[in-house]
Protein backbone atom coordinates (compact mmCIF):
# COMPACT_ATOMS: atom_id res chain seq x y z
CA UNK A 1 0.00 0.00 0.00
CA UNK A 2 1.20 3.51 -0.48
CA UNK A 3 1.58 5.77 2.90
CA UNK A 4 1.90 9.62 2.47
CA UNK A 5 3.20 10.56 5.56
CA UNK A 6 1.64 15.35 5.78
CA UNK A 7 3.13 17.54 8.19
CA UNK A 8 0.67 19.93 9.88
CA UNK A 9 0.62 23.62 7.97
CA UNK A 10 2.61 26.35 9.48
CA UNK A 11 0.93 27.51 12.84
CA UNK A 12 1.01 29.80 15.29
CA UNK A 13 4.47 30.08 17.21
CA UNK A 14 4.68 28.74 20.90
CA UNK A 15 3.27 30.80 23.20
CA UNK A 16 2.69 30.97 27.03
CA UNK A 17 -1.21 32.31 26.14
CA UNK A 18 -2.01 29.11 24.44
CA UNK A 19 -1.76 25.37 24.83
CA UNK A 20 0.27 23.84 22.76
CA UNK A 21 -2.55 21.23 21.36
CA UNK A 22 -4.83 24.35 20.76
CA UNK A 23 -2.31 26.17 18.43
CA UNK A 24 -3.92 26.90 15.35
CA UNK A 25 -3.04 27.19 11.77
CA UNK A 26 -1.98 30.94 10.61
CA UNK A 27 -3.74 32.40 7.53
CA UNK A 28 -0.49 31.55 5.63
CA UNK A 29 -0.40 27.83 6.78
CA UNK A 30 -4.08 27.52 5.91
CA UNK A 31 -3.32 29.50 2.22
CA UNK A 32 -0.55 26.86 1.76
CA UNK A 33 -2.17 24.09 2.84
CA UNK A 34 -4.66 24.27 0.46
CA UNK A 35 -2.51 24.93 -2.37
CA UNK A 36 -1.09 21.99 -1.62
CA UNK A 37 -3.60 19.81 -1.44
CA UNK A 38 -5.13 21.34 -4.50
CA UNK A 39 -2.21 20.14 -6.58
CA UNK A 40 -2.53 16.60 -5.37
CA UNK A 41 -5.94 16.70 -6.20
CA UNK A 42 -5.06 17.79 -9.42
CA UNK A 43 -2.24 15.85 -10.18
CA UNK A 44 -4.93 12.45 -9.46
CA UNK A 45 -3.78 11.72 -5.85
CA UNK A 46 -6.97 10.14 -4.16
CA UNK A 47 -6.64 8.83 -0.42
CA UNK A 48 -8.68 6.25 1.00
CA UNK A 49 -8.19 6.92 4.59
CA UNK A 50 -6.92 10.26 6.24
CA UNK A 51 -5.48 9.55 9.72
CA UNK A 52 -4.43 12.66 11.69
CA UNK A 53 -3.19 13.59 14.89
CA UNK A 54 -5.60 15.32 17.69
CA UNK A 55 -3.97 18.09 18.33
CA UNK A 56 -5.64 21.18 16.48
CA UNK A 57 -3.28 22.28 13.81
CA UNK A 58 -3.13 18.60 12.67
CA UNK A 59 -6.53 18.26 12.53
CA UNK A 60 -6.90 21.78 10.77
CA UNK A 61 -4.84 20.43 7.86
CA UNK A 62 -6.51 16.88 7.46
CA UNK A 63 -9.71 19.23 7.21
CA UNK A 64 -8.07 21.35 4.77
CA UNK A 65 -7.11 17.63 3.03
CA UNK A 66 -10.39 16.11 3.48
CA UNK A 67 -12.06 18.70 2.09
CA UNK A 68 -11.06 18.13 -1.26
CA UNK A 69 -10.56 14.59 -1.10
CA UNK A 70 -14.21 13.46 -0.19
CA UNK A 71 -13.61 9.40 -0.54
CA UNK A 72 -11.20 9.70 2.30
CA UNK A 73 -12.35 8.47 5.40
CA UNK A 74 -11.19 10.97 8.64
CA UNK A 75 -10.15 9.36 11.66
CA UNK A 76 -8.47 10.43 14.39
CA UNK A 77 -5.30 8.77 16.02
CA UNK A 78 -3.45 9.46 19.22
CA UNK A 79 -0.30 7.43 17.82
CA UNK A 80 0.25 10.28 15.94
CA UNK A 81 0.49 12.76 18.88
CA UNK A 82 3.78 13.98 19.43
CA UNK A 83 5.81 11.41 21.08
CA UNK A 84 3.45 9.18 19.96
CA UNK A 85 4.82 5.26 19.22
CA UNK A 86 5.28 3.60 15.67
CA UNK A 87 4.88 0.31 17.00
CA UNK A 88 1.30 0.81 18.31
CA UNK A 89 0.53 2.68 15.23
CA UNK A 90 2.11 -0.04 13.08
CA UNK A 91 0.09 -2.81 15.40
CA UNK A 92 -3.26 -0.99 14.74
CA UNK A 93 -2.39 -0.70 10.88
CA UNK A 94 -1.74 -4.36 10.69
CA UNK A 95 -5.30 -4.89 12.38
CA UNK A 96 -7.11 -2.83 9.36
CA UNK A 97 -6.06 -5.50 6.54
CA UNK A 98 -6.14 -3.04 4.04
CA UNK A 99 -5.77 -3.94 0.25
CA UNK A 100 -2.72 -3.79 -0.85
CA UNK A 101 -3.83 -0.71 -3.26
CA UNK A 102 -5.04 1.44 -0.22
CA UNK A 103 -4.04 4.51 0.14
CA UNK A 104 -3.46 6.39 3.56
CA UNK A 105 -2.53 9.62 4.92
CA UNK A 106 -1.38 10.02 7.93
CA UNK A 107 -0.85 13.73 8.94
CA UNK A 108 1.08 14.83 12.56
CA UNK A 109 4.24 16.32 13.57
CA UNK A 110 8.11 16.74 13.55
CA UNK A 111 9.95 15.44 14.53
CA UNK A 112 7.65 12.51 15.08
CA UNK A 113 7.06 11.68 11.68
CA UNK A 114 10.90 11.90 9.84
CA UNK A 115 11.87 9.25 12.29
CA UNK A 116 8.85 7.16 11.03
CA UNK A 117 10.01 7.46 7.47
CA UNK A 118 13.48 6.38 8.69
CA UNK A 119 12.10 3.63 10.63
CA UNK A 120 10.49 2.52 7.74
CA UNK A 121 12.91 2.95 4.98
CA UNK A 122 15.99 1.79 7.39
CA UNK A 123 14.92 0.23 9.59
CA UNK A 124 16.72 3.15 12.54
CA UNK A 125 16.29 6.69 13.14
CA UNK A 126 19.02 8.74 11.66
CA UNK A 127 18.27 12.71 12.98
CA UNK A 128 18.16 15.61 10.54
CA UNK A 129 18.57 12.95 6.98
CA UNK A 130 15.44 14.40 5.93
CA UNK A 131 14.12 17.79 5.20
CA UNK A 132 10.64 17.83 6.08
CA UNK A 133 8.56 21.07 5.50
CA UNK A 134 5.26 22.42 6.99
CA UNK A 135 2.97 21.03 4.45
CA UNK A 136 5.19 19.36 2.59
CA UNK A 137 4.57 14.92 2.04
CA UNK A 138 6.93 11.71 1.79
CA UNK A 139 5.25 9.08 -0.31
CA UNK A 140 6.28 5.53 0.42
CA UNK A 141 5.82 2.03 -0.87
CA UNK A 142 4.76 -0.43 2.00
CA UNK A 143 5.79 -4.06 1.59
CA UNK A 144 2.66 -6.70 1.64
CA UNK A 145 3.07 -9.68 4.30
CA UNK A 146 5.75 -8.18 5.80
CA UNK A 147 6.85 -5.78 8.29
CA UNK A 148 7.53 -2.48 6.67
CA UNK A 149 10.38 -1.35 8.83
CA UNK A 150 13.28 -1.28 7.45
CA UNK A 151 11.03 -2.48 4.10
CA UNK A 152 9.41 0.33 3.05
CA UNK A 153 10.57 2.63 0.06
CA UNK A 154 10.50 6.22 -0.29
CA UNK A 155 8.77 7.82 -3.89
CA UNK A 156 8.59 11.28 -2.78
CA UNK A 157 9.46 13.36 -0.39
CA UNK A 158 8.67 17.27 -1.19
CA UNK A 159 8.39 20.51 0.26
CA UNK A 160 5.44 23.04 -0.53
CA UNK A 161 8.00 24.93 -2.81
CA UNK A 162 7.88 22.22 -5.53
CA UNK A 163 4.22 21.44 -5.43
CA UNK A 164 2.94 25.40 -5.59
CA UNK A 165 2.51 27.05 -9.06
CA UNK B 1 25.79 23.50 -1.11
CA UNK B 2 22.58 21.86 -3.05
CA UNK B 3 23.14 18.90 -5.31
CA UNK B 4 20.44 17.94 -7.48
CA UNK B 5 20.68 14.23 -8.93
CA UNK B 6 18.91 13.84 -11.91
CA UNK B 7 18.24 10.06 -13.43
CA UNK B 8 18.21 10.51 -17.50
CA UNK B 9 14.91 10.53 -19.32
CA UNK B 10 13.31 7.35 -21.16
CA UNK B 11 15.37 5.89 -23.76
CA UNK B 12 15.65 3.37 -26.40
CA UNK B 13 15.05 -0.50 -24.70
CA UNK B 14 18.86 -1.95 -25.04
CA UNK B 15 18.99 -4.21 -28.29
CA UNK B 16 22.15 -5.80 -29.77
CA UNK B 17 22.12 -3.42 -32.43
CA UNK B 18 22.60 -0.24 -30.73
CA UNK B 19 25.85 0.38 -28.32
CA UNK B 20 23.96 0.55 -24.87
CA UNK B 21 26.45 4.29 -24.90
CA UNK B 22 24.82 5.45 -28.13
CA UNK B 23 20.95 4.54 -27.12
CA UNK B 24 18.85 8.10 -27.54
CA UNK B 25 16.16 9.36 -25.62
CA UNK B 26 12.56 7.97 -27.33
CA UNK B 27 10.41 11.10 -28.29
CA UNK B 28 8.31 10.79 -24.83
CA UNK B 29 11.39 10.67 -22.63
CA UNK B 30 12.47 14.05 -24.62
CA UNK B 31 8.83 15.35 -24.07
CA UNK B 32 9.33 14.41 -20.29
CA UNK B 33 12.42 15.46 -19.50
CA UNK B 34 11.36 19.51 -20.99
CA UNK B 35 8.48 19.40 -19.09
CA UNK B 36 10.52 17.85 -15.86
CA UNK B 37 13.16 20.99 -17.01
CA UNK B 38 11.06 23.75 -17.50
CA UNK B 39 8.95 23.09 -14.29
CA UNK B 40 11.85 23.12 -12.57
CA UNK B 41 12.89 26.69 -13.83
CA UNK B 42 9.37 28.07 -13.68
CA UNK B 43 9.77 27.10 -9.98
CA UNK B 44 12.81 29.33 -9.66
CA UNK B 45 15.68 26.65 -9.52
CA UNK B 46 18.56 27.39 -10.88
CA UNK B 47 21.56 25.32 -11.82
CA UNK B 48 25.42 26.53 -11.39
CA UNK B 49 27.26 23.71 -13.16
CA UNK B 50 25.13 20.65 -14.94
CA UNK B 51 27.91 17.27 -14.65
CA UNK B 52 26.71 14.59 -17.13
CA UNK B 53 27.91 11.05 -17.93
CA UNK B 54 29.23 10.87 -21.23
CA UNK B 55 26.45 8.12 -22.38
CA UNK B 56 24.35 9.64 -25.06
CA UNK B 57 21.13 9.60 -23.26
CA UNK B 58 22.39 10.99 -20.31
CA UNK B 59 24.09 13.85 -22.83
CA UNK B 60 20.99 14.71 -24.10
CA UNK B 61 18.61 14.81 -20.97
CA UNK B 62 21.83 17.23 -19.67
CA UNK B 63 21.18 19.00 -23.03
CA UNK B 64 17.28 19.81 -22.24
CA UNK B 65 18.27 21.29 -18.52
CA UNK B 66 20.64 23.37 -20.19
CA UNK B 67 19.05 25.06 -22.72
CA UNK B 68 16.93 26.13 -19.86
CA UNK B 69 19.52 26.80 -17.81
CA UNK B 70 21.66 28.83 -19.77
CA UNK B 71 24.03 29.69 -16.51
CA UNK B 72 24.58 26.10 -15.88
CA UNK B 73 27.96 25.20 -17.17
CA UNK B 74 27.53 21.71 -19.06
CA UNK B 75 30.73 19.59 -18.15
CA UNK B 76 30.98 15.84 -18.89
CA UNK B 77 32.45 13.30 -16.37
CA UNK B 78 32.83 9.47 -16.66
CA UNK B 79 32.72 9.34 -12.93
CA UNK B 80 28.42 9.51 -13.45
CA UNK B 81 28.82 6.39 -16.34
CA UNK B 82 27.57 3.28 -15.19
CA UNK B 83 29.86 1.83 -12.44
CA UNK B 84 31.22 5.60 -11.85
CA UNK B 85 33.10 5.57 -8.23
CA UNK B 86 31.87 7.97 -6.29
CA UNK B 87 35.04 8.49 -3.97
CA UNK B 88 36.62 9.49 -7.18
CA UNK B 89 33.67 11.91 -7.77
CA UNK B 90 33.88 13.16 -4.32
CA UNK B 91 37.54 13.54 -4.77
CA UNK B 92 36.60 16.19 -7.88
CA UNK B 93 33.73 18.20 -5.94
CA UNK B 94 36.79 18.71 -3.22
CA UNK B 95 38.78 20.25 -5.84
CA UNK B 96 36.37 22.64 -7.37
CA UNK B 97 35.99 24.65 -3.82
CA UNK B 98 32.66 25.72 -4.77
CA UNK B 99 31.06 28.34 -2.66
CA UNK B 100 28.28 26.94 -0.40
CA UNK B 101 25.28 28.63 -2.16
CA UNK B 102 26.23 26.51 -5.46
CA UNK B 103 23.61 24.67 -6.86
CA UNK B 104 25.02 21.29 -9.17
CA UNK B 105 23.45 18.99 -10.76
CA UNK B 106 24.52 15.39 -11.45
CA UNK B 107 22.84 13.76 -14.70
CA UNK B 108 23.33 9.71 -15.17
CA UNK B 109 22.32 6.58 -14.20
CA UNK B 110 20.90 3.96 -11.76
CA UNK B 111 21.20 2.11 -9.82
CA UNK B 112 24.32 4.23 -9.22
CA UNK B 113 22.92 7.43 -8.51
CA UNK B 114 19.91 6.39 -5.97
CA UNK B 115 22.97 4.07 -4.18
CA UNK B 116 25.01 7.85 -4.01
CA UNK B 117 22.02 9.47 -2.92
CA UNK B 118 21.87 6.68 -0.30
CA UNK B 119 25.18 6.45 0.73
CA UNK B 120 25.58 10.69 1.13
CA UNK B 121 22.55 10.66 3.23
CA UNK B 122 23.06 7.52 5.61
CA UNK B 123 26.70 6.61 4.92
CA UNK B 124 25.49 3.22 3.05
CA UNK B 125 23.81 1.49 0.19
CA UNK B 126 20.43 -0.23 1.15
CA UNK B 127 19.44 -1.72 -2.32
CA UNK B 128 15.73 -0.40 -3.14
CA UNK B 129 15.06 2.02 -0.31
CA UNK B 130 14.85 4.72 -2.87
CA UNK B 131 12.57 4.58 -6.18
CA UNK B 132 14.05 6.79 -8.34
CA UNK B 133 12.48 7.19 -11.58
CA UNK B 134 13.75 8.13 -15.09
CA UNK B 135 13.97 12.36 -15.35
CA UNK B 136 13.25 12.06 -11.83
CA UNK B 137 15.41 13.88 -9.11
CA UNK B 138 16.55 14.39 -5.72
CA UNK B 139 17.72 17.22 -3.67
CA UNK B 140 20.54 17.13 -1.05
CA UNK B 141 21.67 19.44 1.05
CA UNK B 142 26.07 19.21 1.43
CA UNK B 143 27.82 19.39 4.65
CA UNK B 144 30.22 22.79 4.33
CA UNK B 145 33.74 21.48 5.68
CA UNK B 146 33.50 17.99 6.04
CA UNK B 147 32.80 14.87 4.09
CA UNK B 148 29.27 14.68 3.20
CA UNK B 149 29.21 10.58 2.98
CA UNK B 150 26.51 9.89 5.55
CA UNK B 151 26.45 13.52 6.41
CA UNK B 152 23.99 15.23 3.70
CA UNK B 153 20.36 15.86 4.10
CA UNK B 154 17.83 14.72 1.82
CA UNK B 155 14.80 17.38 0.78
CA UNK B 156 13.34 16.59 -2.35
CA UNK B 157 12.82 13.27 -4.00
CA UNK B 158 10.27 13.04 -6.78
CA UNK B 159 9.37 11.08 -9.92
CA UNK B 160 8.19 13.36 -13.11
CA UNK B 161 4.67 12.74 -12.54
CA UNK B 162 4.67 15.27 -9.40
CA UNK B 163 6.67 17.52 -11.34
CA UNK B 164 4.10 17.86 -14.12
CA UNK B 165 0.70 19.98 -14.96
Amino acid sequence: MELYIIRHGIAQAKDSAIKDEERTLTKEGQDKTKAVAKRLYDLGLRFDIILTSPLVRSLQTAEIFSFLQPKGELQVSTDLAPNGDIHSWLNWLEEQQYSPTTKLAIIGHEPNLGQWASMLIWGEVREEALIFKKAGIIGLNLPEMRSPIGQSQMFLLTPPKFLLI
